[in-house]
């Protein structure tokens, strides 16, 4: 039986219920964020009693379909002050599902102001003292656990920056191996994990089993079929794989939309030295692990082992957008010093996106000089200890630029932009500007079209279609995050019809529905409809969804364009009913 | 020839124009909102190019009227994001309405990076470098002036905080002695002040002369009435004088009024330590002026000298707020150390009512523990040093309350609230939400009636009758703002008929008009409506007219009451047109 688990931190209460009825049908994105719009007043405080943090598998986690095993996580950002989603692959997706909890919902804070971790089994649980763990980084704070749990668990925990409560905290995630190497990043999930005291969760596996299915035979035939177009899709069968997501960085550092200093230019000199390419090679030099998958049930493989020199491990291969964040928007191009970055940066438990925006809105201000790669190795030393200045660099980019008194600060309802500049490719700006969630390019990813072509063609430096084009990337998006699917799936399901279809049978088959593809899509659209809402009551307005001035108005290097979307366009994106 | 001196700092360039028609009529604050919502994009940065910042006296400028010598600072606010106008007593504004000038309008930002500073004199002005004066505060700033411009001039300048563009930064006022203790103090302009690179004004008066009056006699006459009412009611003839604004500890306390500890108590036991009486009491012993006026034209005198026990010049008397700020609110009982940090604030160049909240908010969240006065001192200095946490500090209580995870954190519009609890002084509480210009309590001051039953009775505990008051009462201030006169007059105003009839006599007279009480009322609406809409076109919804949810859920001892004003009623305070 699915269930919902209810954690009081304020009386330490645990409870299960059944699935309310009005969340049926939901998972994911979807089911966090209908929580959140039916359960939490918008103008409370995200770090205060009456926000609550929900973890939630999605609609296909527990299944054999492949790449379902993405975990939503929700709650009122600290970031931003709206609703939140980030969704992270690590194992306690499958593991919930499999277990048949369809969400942890945390609510209240504990009166003692104490940390406490929660144990979750096969029909039980228990929220106990954790004490001990205060103050730990997340991989110190695992290997705790893991002497207590054992290895076999999956593991969810803040770092220093969630206990903290920064608004640039994560929440962590064990790997396959028991790394805390995935991450809910975006919008300080973690500092509301952090104000509730909850320091871990423990996932045990045992007596879990593949989620209930209505029609096996329909199931297991639109899920081959899905993990085959998969397979045969150039992207996510042999780029991804061979080169991670950094294989991006010459990509879109030769269409001019590589954020570089601060988003002064849309080129990076240094380019080659961090790119894909070159992580590919030095981890087989070094022995590393190329090719490795982030959670179970991958058959993507993006992910890789960092070795250093030495052929000790490091890192998970850093992401595209960290090598970006530490990178060329740092001046960077020292890729070791970047894994060791990621790896401070997943053990202090923050947001490689968000603090590399606000280290390079630093620079601007002249804390440090762009390229400096020790002086931003000391400064997230800095963040790891909780000093002043770290605990500025922790609270993100917007918060930077205001103790710094930078004006060019790029964010977005106060969410730092990711590693796309959107002067050059205008359609993931779009998306930044029109997210519920602030600039966020999971949220709608644009790039796929206008740089790869894949899905169609929109010229990236033209306004010309870029609203369509964001438009349906975030119902579909909604849709897939609501399924519990990696995001890069949207590859193949862009260009092969039957990579939509066979999602869609899965669901239906597994629900005993009969949903078309519009109804998914309605979905999705529901789903963007409940976040812009509570937005809405939140205090947003379409204001909120506009690029900081400095995109309209300071030309980016090379294409020397500015982002120059109408508002009245902007304002259309996610208005589906006119 | 009243004239406008705009100065631009993009290419160094000075230029006068007459008033622009769209201008005319206005003063203080009606003009500094009325250039803001014609001329400023109000999504711009607040310390970006598009900002503008204006100096202006008031209608009643540079004329004999009594307390009509106030100055208002106008800027979109690094703190609110929203418009913003602070007024200021000292010298500038006489001199400035005397010399002819009705506004000084600051645009663009310099693209040296470089410090300027601005010297105006009759039919002339200069714009030269002033990177000597990087750096230093604002006494040494003043020091350093004098010397090259004499001690006859007035001076307007910023100190280290407004250099780093700190949201707490102020603008400083000289005194009738040249000492930088007048400021407008709320909302960061100091920050907009420093973000053009613009570190100083001096006002040469040498050749200006009583401002045009169309009917002398009747000026004259009026000007007579107004100031018999100022030197008739008890609160400007006696209370102010003798004890300084300071007066209100003793008058709040008892009124259970008294925010304590971060607004966790309406009493503060030792209230009388930091009163108004001691304060005269020690002031006398010591030898320093209990009675100081702190602008030419001044006949109420509310402040004084504070020197230390060996008689030496510590600060001007310290104001009630600044009081409650540092003592009360951080649960300190020395006036010394008030003083001294009174005057640090002053050198540095920050609002004492953020800084104060700013740190009270740090206490709560462990930086240093409620009462730690010697603690106090030190984090002052870090201000004043610009270290990491001193720029935390100076940038507001809502950041510090993001830095360090407290969501107990008493800001409207991110302004932190003054000294009166919104709790057990409910009118004021109403003015907090609804002001455009954030927690304010000078924008309608219903402390007045609430407590010292000036201008009737409204039961200050109760929600009855707090909207109406709050309405005519911002209505009246900004009329008063947009005159130019101390706020101080409204006692006189709300209690004797003549009193507010002089000012209309006395406006009528200088310009040659025949406005109504109902006139004036109408101008100070459309002042409001104004800055409402400039509000509104920067994103703010009815939603940021609240005050935080904690008032409305923590009861505050000893009255045991919550902030109970329904939220449509808020709304309906400067919904003039219904």
């Amino acid at each position: 039986m699915f269930q919902f688990i209810r954690v009081n931190m304020a009386d330490l209460s645990v409870k299960t219920e059944d699935i309310p009825k009005e969340y049926e049908g939901l998972g994911g994105r979807g089911l966090t964020s209908a929580i959140l719009a039916k359960e939490v007043e918008p103008t409370c405080s995200a770090i205060g009693p009456n926000n609550k943090l929900i973890f939630a598998p999605g609609l296909l986690g527990g299944t054999n379909c492949a790449n379902s095993g993405r975990i939503s996580v929700g709650a009122k950002s600290p970031l931003t002050g709206g609703i939140k989603e980030a969704n992270s692959g690590g194992q306690a997706g499958q593991y919930l599902a499999r277990l048949g909890i369809a969400a942890i919902v945390l609510e209240g804070l504990p009166q003692d102001g104490k940390l406490y971790k929660l144990w979750v089994g096969k029909d039980k649980y228990e929220l106990s003292p954790a004490e001990d763990l205060k103050g730990l980084g997340n991989y110190a704070t695992i290997d705790r656990l893991r002497e207590q749990f054992g290895g076999k668990a999956g593991f969810i925990s803040i770092g220093q920056a969630g206990e903290w409560k920064l608004a640039g905290a994560s929440v962590a995630f064990t790997d396959k191996e028991g790394r805390p190497t995935r991450h809910a990043g975006r919008g300080g999930l973690g500092a509301v994990m952090g104000s509730k005291g909850l320091k871990a969760i423990i996932i045990d596996p045992t007596g879990g089993e593949i989620a209930p299915i209505k029609d096996k035979e329909a199931f297991n035939q639109a899920a081959k079929r899905f993990a085959k177009a998969l397979q045969e899709h150039p992207v996510t069968s042999q780029g991804l794989p061979t080169y991670g997501t950094d294989i991006l960085i010459n990509i879109i550092n030769e269409a001019g939309g590589l954020p570089t200093r601060n988003f002064s230019s849309g080129r990076f000199e240094g380019a080659d030295k961090v790119s894909g390419e070159t992580l590919n090679k030095i981890t087989a030099e070094r022995k590393g692990n190329p090719t490795h998958g982030c959670m179970s049930g991958c058959v993507i493989r993006c992910s890789g082992i960092f070795v250093d020199k030495n052929g000790q491990y490091v890192s998970k291969w850093p992401e595209y957008e960290t090598v970006w964040a530490w990178g060329p928007n740092c001046g960077i191009d020292d890729l070791d010093a970047i894994a060791r970055i990621d790896r401070a940066c997943d053990d202090i438990g923050v947001d490689t996106i968000e603090i590399g925006n606000a280290v390079a809105v630093a620079m601007e201000g002249g804390l440090k000089a762009f390229g400096d790669a020790a002086g931003v190795e000391e400064l997230i030393a800095e963040v790891g200890k909780g000093t002043p200045l770290g605990r500025i660099l922790g609270s993100g980019a917007g918060l930077v630029g205001k103790v710094f008194g930078v004006h060019r600060v790029p964010v977005v309802k106060n969410q730092a932009l990711p590693a796309y500049d959107p002067r050059a490719v205008k359609g993931v700006g779009v998306t930044y500007a029109t997210s519920p969630m602030g600039a966020d390019h999971t949220a709608g990813y644009a790039v796929a079209t206008n740089i790869m072509n894949v899905g169609g063609q929109v010229d990236p430096l033209k306004s010309e279609g870029q609203v369509e084009l964001s438009s349906s990337l975030q119902a579909v998006t909604a849709f897939i995050d609501t399924a519990g699917l990696c995001l890069f799936v949207a590859f193949p399901v862009m260009d092969i019809p039957d990579a939509f279809a066979a999602i869609v049978d899965m669901v239906n088959a597994k629900y005993g529905l009969n949903l078309t593809s519009d109804d998914v899509n309605t979905l999705g659209k529901r789903v963007l409809g409940m976040e812009k809402d509570f937005n809405r009551r939140a205090g947003f307005t379409s204001l909120d969804d506009r690029l900081p001035e400095f995109f309209r108005t300071e030309k980016l290097p090379p294409h020397n364009t500015v982002f120059d979307v109408p508002d009245a366009d902007l304002d259309s994106v996610l208005d589906f009913d006119s």
